[in-house]
């Protein structure tokens, strides 16, 4: 990430200064990447003659790069790398907040706007490494017990790498922030419901015999943000 | 929502012609509407001289009209204001999709994408209902048993409301859609593991006391795309 701000910060620059609410902007490295590591479906923007188009679609980070694939026909991606930049923002769920007040209400968050200059992956070693850091982003450990892609599923697949020019991180966390003059109002129930996300029992493709056992990497499904349930195969 | 199409149908409109996988795509208005309103968090873009800005933000649902909401200086909502068109995206992440290739590896989710025009909310009726809203689309039942804002409050809350001039809705469900030559790698497990949200246990605040028992709405939280455990408070 070519850094704007001394130290190993990414930001802010001049899109990524937060200003509402700053105390809950970070633009530390450390934060912004383990943002982008625990998410795998962004949110990315880009301008068309002048109006947004904002698509979801998964995404793996390698070092200071967001690579980002789909069809060469892709109209989403096709524009993004025609355009001069592109936004992509990344957004977890940890809870929901309840205030005293209706309008403290909030929710426990933490996401990364990253500014960034998107560019088609020509090089093939670089498509492969890509497509195989999507696979072990999203499922650790998976990619290398798979099929390989073949030449005409790499040309079959358009890669698309956002070099990260600023980035910040947005961070919520705890209970409700209630005015002092609401505090007394100990017969409305405040505090925090946190979220989480469970992987549930693997479900084998019916659509022809599967005779390998569930690998640990989906039986013990665990990544940050999720939470391996452990149960059985259904 | 003004229909671009016949009968009960949000699309497809110039924008939102799905192109790539199209099976994948649905324009009724049950579709768009059960999606959004099972989200609570959408990604807004907008541009701002010509690049793109991706924000996630709350919001609700209020028959063909999505309220945004956010303190008067919000860079965001102001410029997204000042614009002639948003890009409103809600996806909810089902589950991952395991092939015998790595190429045929997918996510199983359901996203909306619309587009529309923001207005700010003058209206002061209006502004209370869409503050409502928002409190009870996130928690059912909650809005009822909080202090309501002060006049003071709803001038220190923007709201915005974007009406939905064209929508689309992808859907993918299911397991993985090998290329039929994979069919007999056996040795590869392949198919689906389910993801859901879970709420845990509510959490009260501890910046004052808490007389109030947790009510059936947080104890037995349940709505759309969110389980309830029903354990007991921490």
């Amino acid at each position: 990430m070519s850094s704007t701000a001394a130290g190993d910060e990414v930001g802010p620059g001049p899109r990524t200064r937060v200003r509402r609410l700053p105390e809950r902007a970070r633009y530390d490295r450390a934060t912004v990447e383990a943002v982008l590591d625990e998410g795998f479906v962004c949110h990315l923007g880009f301008c068309v003659d002048g109006e947004p188009v904002v698509i979801p679609t998964g995404y793996a980070r390698v070092g200071d790069v967001i690579y980002v694939h789909g069809a060469p026909a892709n109209y989403a991606l096709r524009r993004a790398v025609e355009g001069d930049s592109v936004c992509l923002t990344v957004t977890l769920v940890d809870g929901l907040v309840l205030a005293r007040s209706a309008f403290h209400h909030s929710i426990n968050y933490r996401s990364v706007v990253v500014f960034g200059v998107a560019h088609e992956v020509e090089d093939w070693e670089e498509k492969r490494l890509a497509l195989a850091a999507f696979v072990d982003h999203v499922v650790p450990g998976r990619n290398a017990g798979t099929r390989p892609p073949s030449e005409a599923e790499l040309r079959a697949t358009r890669v698309v790498k956002v070099e990260i020019m600023e980035a910040s991180a947005k961070v919520r966390t705890g209970g409700p922030k209630d005015e002092p003059e609401d505090l007394g109002l100990g017969g409305i129930w405040a505090g925090e419901l946190p979220f989480r996300v469970v992987a549930g029992s693997p479900i084998a493709d019916g659509s022809a015999p599967v005779t390998a056992p569930v690998p640990p990497y989906v039986a013990s499904y665990r990544r940050p943000g999720v939470e391996g349930e452990g149960r059985p195969p259904a």
